[in-house]
Protein backbone atom coordinates (compact mmCIF):
# COMPACT_ATOMS: atom_id res chain seq x y z
CA UNK A 1 0.00 0.00 0.00
CA UNK A 2 1.40 3.57 -1.39
CA UNK A 3 1.92 6.54 1.58
CA UNK A 4 -1.12 8.57 1.87
CA UNK A 5 -0.33 11.63 0.44
CA UNK A 6 -1.47 14.90 2.47
CA UNK A 7 -4.74 15.18 0.47
CA UNK A 8 -5.48 12.10 1.31
CA UNK A 9 -4.56 12.79 4.91
CA UNK A 10 -6.35 16.25 5.55
CA UNK A 11 -9.63 15.86 3.12
CA UNK A 12 -10.30 12.34 1.64
CA UNK A 13 -13.47 13.12 0.11
CA UNK A 14 -13.02 16.73 -1.32
CA UNK A 15 -14.01 16.68 -4.74
CA UNK A 16 -11.64 19.82 -5.86
CA UNK A 17 -10.82 19.64 -9.34
CA UNK A 18 -7.10 20.22 -9.01
CA UNK A 19 -5.88 18.13 -6.15
CA UNK A 20 -9.90 16.35 -4.62
CA UNK A 21 -9.09 12.58 -4.01
CA UNK A 22 -12.57 11.93 -4.61
CA UNK A 23 -13.13 13.88 -8.02
CA UNK A 24 -12.46 11.06 -10.69
CA UNK A 25 -12.22 13.59 -13.36
CA UNK A 26 -9.80 16.07 -11.41
CA UNK A 27 -6.29 15.88 -11.63
CA UNK A 28 -6.20 14.76 -8.59
CA UNK A 29 -2.52 15.58 -7.59
CA UNK A 30 -1.04 13.88 -4.43
CA UNK A 31 1.69 15.77 -2.26
CA UNK A 32 3.63 14.72 0.29
CA UNK A 33 5.70 15.87 3.60
CA UNK A 34 9.23 16.86 3.32
CA UNK A 35 11.62 15.32 5.58
CA UNK A 36 11.21 17.75 8.14
CA UNK A 37 8.68 20.40 9.16
CA UNK A 38 9.99 22.92 7.68
CA UNK A 39 11.14 21.45 4.45
CA UNK A 40 8.91 21.96 1.18
CA UNK A 41 5.85 19.63 0.30
CA UNK A 42 6.54 17.52 -2.67
CA UNK A 43 4.75 16.37 -6.02
CA UNK A 44 4.86 14.33 -9.19
CA UNK A 45 2.40 15.17 -12.02
CA UNK A 46 2.16 13.39 -15.08
CA UNK A 47 -0.21 15.41 -17.51
CA UNK A 48 -2.95 14.27 -19.97
CA UNK A 49 -2.72 14.76 -24.14
CA UNK A 50 -5.27 17.00 -23.34
CA UNK A 51 -3.89 19.31 -21.35
CA UNK A 52 -1.74 20.87 -24.74
CA UNK A 53 -1.59 24.42 -24.68
CA UNK A 54 -1.74 24.48 -28.52
CA UNK A 55 1.97 24.46 -28.83
CA UNK A 56 2.55 20.80 -27.84
CA UNK A 57 3.81 22.21 -23.93
CA UNK A 58 1.89 21.85 -20.59
CA UNK A 59 -1.18 24.51 -20.76
CA UNK A 60 -0.90 27.60 -18.74
CA UNK A 61 -4.23 27.26 -16.86
CA UNK A 62 -3.29 23.38 -15.59
CA UNK A 63 -0.07 24.64 -14.65
CA UNK A 64 -1.70 27.62 -12.43
CA UNK A 65 -3.87 24.85 -11.16
CA UNK A 66 -0.98 22.51 -10.08
CA UNK A 67 0.52 25.57 -8.70
CA UNK A 68 -2.62 26.65 -6.47
CA UNK A 69 -3.62 23.48 -5.61
CA UNK A 70 0.03 21.77 -4.79
CA UNK A 71 1.03 25.11 -2.33
CA UNK A 72 -2.49 24.38 -0.76
CA UNK A 73 -0.57 20.98 0.30
CA UNK A 74 2.28 22.69 1.95
CA UNK A 75 -0.44 25.34 4.03
CA UNK A 76 -2.87 22.86 5.14
CA UNK A 77 0.16 21.07 6.49
CA UNK A 78 1.43 23.98 7.98
CA UNK A 79 -1.78 24.86 10.03
CA UNK A 80 -2.26 21.22 10.76
CA UNK A 81 1.36 21.40 12.47
CA UNK A 82 0.49 25.02 13.72
CA UNK A 83 -3.26 23.43 15.33
CA UNK A 84 -4.85 25.73 13.32
CA UNK A 85 -7.72 23.88 11.78
CA UNK A 86 -10.88 25.03 10.05
CA UNK A 87 -13.37 26.90 11.24
CA UNK A 88 -16.97 25.27 12.32
CA UNK A 89 -18.58 23.88 9.37
CA UNK A 90 -15.79 24.71 6.61
CA UNK A 91 -13.52 21.39 5.46
CA UNK A 92 -10.39 23.33 4.91
CA UNK A 93 -8.47 26.16 6.64
CA UNK A 94 -7.83 28.68 3.93
CA UNK A 95 -8.67 29.65 0.48
CA UNK A 96 -6.68 31.28 -2.48
CA UNK A 97 -6.54 34.69 -2.03
CA UNK A 98 -3.89 35.48 -4.78
CA UNK A 99 -1.70 33.76 -7.57
CA UNK A 100 1.01 35.68 -9.28
CA UNK A 101 2.25 33.17 -11.17
CA UNK A 102 5.12 33.30 -13.88
CA UNK A 103 5.49 31.30 -16.74
CA UNK A 104 9.47 31.59 -17.16
CA UNK A 105 9.98 28.29 -20.14
CA UNK A 106 8.23 25.76 -21.88
CA UNK A 107 6.87 22.22 -20.24
CA UNK A 108 6.82 19.24 -21.91
CA UNK A 109 3.77 17.91 -22.61
CA UNK A 110 5.04 14.64 -22.36
CA UNK A 111 6.97 13.39 -18.98
CA UNK A 112 6.56 13.78 -15.19
CA UNK A 113 6.34 17.38 -13.62
CA UNK A 114 7.85 17.90 -10.04
CA UNK A 115 6.28 20.61 -7.76
CA UNK A 116 7.80 21.94 -4.49
CA UNK A 117 5.97 24.18 -2.36
CA UNK A 118 6.92 26.28 0.96
CA UNK A 119 5.30 28.74 3.26
CA UNK A 120 6.87 31.68 3.66
CA UNK A 121 5.04 33.37 5.74
CA UNK A 122 1.75 32.19 8.31
CA UNK A 123 -0.25 33.85 10.67
CA UNK A 124 -3.81 32.45 11.67
CA UNK A 125 -5.68 34.52 9.42
CA UNK A 126 -3.33 34.47 6.20
CA UNK A 127 -0.27 31.97 4.69
CA UNK A 128 1.66 32.81 2.07
CA UNK A 129 3.52 30.10 -0.17
CA UNK A 130 6.07 29.68 -2.91
CA UNK A 131 5.50 26.74 -5.22
CA UNK A 132 7.83 26.11 -8.27
CA UNK A 133 6.94 23.54 -10.78
CA UNK A 134 10.26 21.83 -12.68
CA UNK A 135 10.77 19.21 -15.35
CA UNK A 136 14.85 17.49 -16.06
CA UNK A 137 15.42 19.85 -12.86
CA UNK A 138 14.75 23.24 -14.65
CA UNK A 139 12.45 25.72 -13.03
CA UNK A 140 9.35 26.15 -15.82
CA UNK A 141 6.89 27.98 -13.57
CA UNK A 142 6.66 29.69 -10.18
CA UNK A 143 3.66 31.24 -8.01
CA UNK A 144 3.47 33.44 -4.84
CA UNK A 145 -0.13 32.27 -3.69
CA UNK A 146 -1.87 34.09 -0.61
CA UNK A 147 -4.38 32.18 1.28
CA UNK A 148 -6.93 33.79 3.43
CA UNK A 149 -9.10 32.65 6.39
CA UNK A 150 -12.22 30.35 4.67
CA UNK A 151 -15.45 31.52 6.91
CA UNK A 152 -18.20 30.10 6.11
CA UNK A 153 -20.65 33.34 4.96
CA UNK B 1 -25.06 29.15 -37.91
CA UNK B 2 -23.15 30.67 -34.92
CA UNK B 3 -21.23 33.66 -35.47
CA UNK B 4 -16.93 32.21 -35.07
CA UNK B 5 -15.12 32.54 -31.90
CA UNK B 6 -12.18 34.30 -31.72
CA UNK B 7 -10.39 31.26 -31.43
CA UNK B 8 -12.40 29.80 -34.37
CA UNK B 9 -11.36 32.40 -36.43
CA UNK B 10 -7.81 32.90 -35.30
CA UNK B 11 -6.75 29.26 -34.88
CA UNK B 12 -9.39 26.91 -35.66
CA UNK B 13 -7.29 23.96 -35.21
CA UNK B 14 -5.73 24.76 -32.26
CA UNK B 15 -5.63 21.77 -29.03
CA UNK B 16 -5.48 24.05 -26.03
CA UNK B 17 -7.02 22.57 -23.06
CA UNK B 18 -8.54 25.82 -22.21
CA UNK B 19 -9.28 27.26 -25.58
CA UNK B 20 -8.51 25.19 -28.73
CA UNK B 21 -11.53 24.38 -30.88
CA UNK B 22 -9.86 21.46 -31.73
CA UNK B 23 -9.83 19.53 -27.75
CA UNK B 24 -13.17 17.69 -27.74
CA UNK B 25 -11.86 17.34 -23.92
CA UNK B 26 -10.79 20.90 -23.06
CA UNK B 27 -12.76 23.91 -22.09
CA UNK B 28 -13.36 25.60 -25.18
CA UNK B 29 -13.63 28.93 -24.57
CA UNK B 30 -15.61 30.66 -26.97
CA UNK B 31 -14.45 34.44 -26.92
CA UNK B 32 -15.72 37.92 -29.32
CA UNK B 33 -14.71 40.86 -29.84
CA UNK B 34 -16.49 43.53 -28.53
CA UNK B 35 -18.07 46.41 -30.65
CA UNK B 36 -15.87 48.45 -31.23
CA UNK B 37 -12.28 47.40 -31.58
CA UNK B 38 -10.73 49.50 -28.79
CA UNK B 39 -13.92 47.53 -26.70
CA UNK B 40 -13.49 44.53 -24.17
CA UNK B 41 -13.93 40.76 -25.99
CA UNK B 42 -16.66 39.03 -24.02
CA UNK B 43 -16.85 35.04 -23.45
CA UNK B 44 -19.50 33.47 -20.97
CA UNK B 45 -18.75 29.85 -19.86
CA UNK B 46 -20.87 26.95 -18.24
CA UNK B 47 -18.83 25.33 -15.46
CA UNK B 48 -18.99 21.10 -15.53
CA UNK B 49 -19.87 19.77 -11.74
CA UNK B 50 -16.23 18.28 -11.77
CA UNK B 51 -15.05 21.87 -11.59
CA UNK B 52 -15.86 22.16 -8.51
CA UNK B 53 -12.87 23.74 -5.90
CA UNK B 54 -14.22 20.80 -3.17
CA UNK B 55 -16.07 24.20 -1.05
CA UNK B 56 -18.95 23.83 -3.96
CA UNK B 57 -17.81 26.60 -6.17
CA UNK B 58 -15.36 27.22 -9.22
CA UNK B 59 -12.04 25.51 -8.72
CA UNK B 60 -9.70 28.21 -8.87
CA UNK B 61 -7.28 26.59 -11.28
CA UNK B 62 -10.13 26.19 -13.62
CA UNK B 63 -10.77 30.21 -12.97
CA UNK B 64 -7.12 30.82 -13.65
CA UNK B 65 -7.24 28.60 -17.02
CA UNK B 66 -10.29 30.85 -18.14
CA UNK B 67 -8.48 34.01 -17.77
CA UNK B 68 -5.62 33.38 -19.32
CA UNK B 69 -7.22 32.22 -21.83
CA UNK B 70 -9.85 34.52 -22.34
CA UNK B 71 -7.18 37.30 -22.25
CA UNK B 72 -5.48 35.56 -25.17
CA UNK B 73 -8.31 36.42 -27.33
CA UNK B 74 -8.26 40.19 -26.72
CA UNK B 75 -4.05 39.83 -27.01
CA UNK B 76 -4.61 38.05 -30.29
CA UNK B 77 -7.41 39.96 -31.57
CA UNK B 78 -5.27 42.93 -31.10
CA UNK B 79 -2.39 41.54 -33.15
CA UNK B 80 -4.50 40.65 -36.01
CA UNK B 81 -5.34 44.45 -35.80
CA UNK B 82 -2.24 45.79 -35.72
CA UNK B 83 -1.15 43.30 -38.64
CA UNK B 84 1.42 41.90 -35.83
CA UNK B 85 0.93 37.75 -36.68
CA UNK B 86 2.91 35.16 -35.59
CA UNK B 87 6.60 34.41 -36.22
CA UNK B 88 7.21 31.72 -38.90
CA UNK B 89 6.88 28.34 -37.73
CA UNK B 90 4.66 29.35 -34.41
CA UNK B 91 1.07 29.06 -34.14
CA UNK B 92 0.05 32.02 -32.03
CA UNK B 93 1.93 35.62 -31.48
CA UNK B 94 2.00 35.83 -27.72
CA UNK B 95 2.34 33.30 -25.06
CA UNK B 96 1.85 33.80 -21.04
CA UNK B 97 4.49 35.43 -19.60
CA UNK B 98 2.58 36.22 -15.88
CA UNK B 99 -0.57 35.68 -14.60
CA UNK B 100 -1.54 37.57 -11.51
CA UNK B 101 -5.08 36.62 -10.14
CA UNK B 102 -6.79 37.93 -7.02
CA UNK B 103 -9.72 35.67 -5.99
CA UNK B 104 -12.16 38.44 -5.11
CA UNK B 105 -15.22 36.32 -4.06
CA UNK B 106 -16.31 32.39 -4.72
CA UNK B 107 -17.84 31.78 -7.89
CA UNK B 108 -20.67 30.00 -8.13
CA UNK B 109 -20.88 26.28 -9.93
CA UNK B 110 -23.89 26.05 -10.98
CA UNK B 111 -24.23 29.14 -13.69
CA UNK B 112 -22.07 30.52 -16.70
CA UNK B 113 -19.86 32.62 -15.73
CA UNK B 114 -18.96 35.72 -17.89
CA UNK B 115 -15.65 36.77 -18.87
CA UNK B 116 -14.31 40.38 -20.36
CA UNK B 117 -10.86 41.21 -21.54
CA UNK B 118 -8.95 44.24 -22.71
CA UNK B 119 -5.38 44.68 -23.59
CA UNK B 120 -3.79 47.87 -21.50
CA UNK B 121 -0.69 48.12 -23.18
CA UNK B 122 0.95 46.67 -26.45
CA UNK B 123 3.97 46.47 -28.12
CA UNK B 124 5.23 44.01 -30.90
CA UNK B 125 6.99 41.92 -28.11
CA UNK B 126 5.04 42.18 -25.20
CA UNK B 127 1.12 43.16 -24.61
CA UNK B 128 -0.68 43.06 -21.05
CA UNK B 129 -3.93 42.88 -20.84
CA UNK B 130 -6.56 42.91 -17.73
CA UNK B 131 -9.59 40.00 -17.37
CA UNK B 132 -12.16 39.94 -15.41
CA UNK B 133 -14.72 37.09 -14.05
CA UNK B 134 -18.04 37.83 -13.14
CA UNK B 135 -21.19 36.45 -12.27
CA UNK B 136 -24.71 38.10 -11.22
CA UNK B 137 -22.83 41.42 -12.53
CA UNK B 138 -20.39 41.08 -9.67
CA UNK B 139 -16.13 40.26 -10.53
CA UNK B 140 -15.39 37.36 -8.75
CA UNK B 141 -11.81 37.36 -10.37
CA UNK B 142 -9.59 39.43 -11.90
CA UNK B 143 -5.89 38.87 -13.38
CA UNK B 144 -3.28 40.81 -14.94
CA UNK B 145 -1.43 38.83 -17.92
CA UNK B 146 1.86 39.44 -19.35
CA UNK B 147 2.65 37.81 -22.97
CA UNK B 148 5.66 37.86 -24.57
CA UNK B 149 5.94 37.26 -28.68
CA UNK B 150 6.25 33.55 -28.99
CA UNK B 151 9.95 32.84 -31.20
CA UNK B 152 10.55 29.22 -31.89
CA UNK B 153 13.28 28.08 -30.37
Amino acid sequence: MSTPSLQETYFPHMRCFGCGPDNPDGLRLRSYPGPTEDAPTTASFTPAPHHDNGLGFLNGGIIATLLDCHSASAVVHTAHLRDWGPEEGVPLPYVTAGLDVRYLRPTPLEQPVALTAEVLHASYDAVTAQVRLSVDDKVRAEALTEWKRWRAR
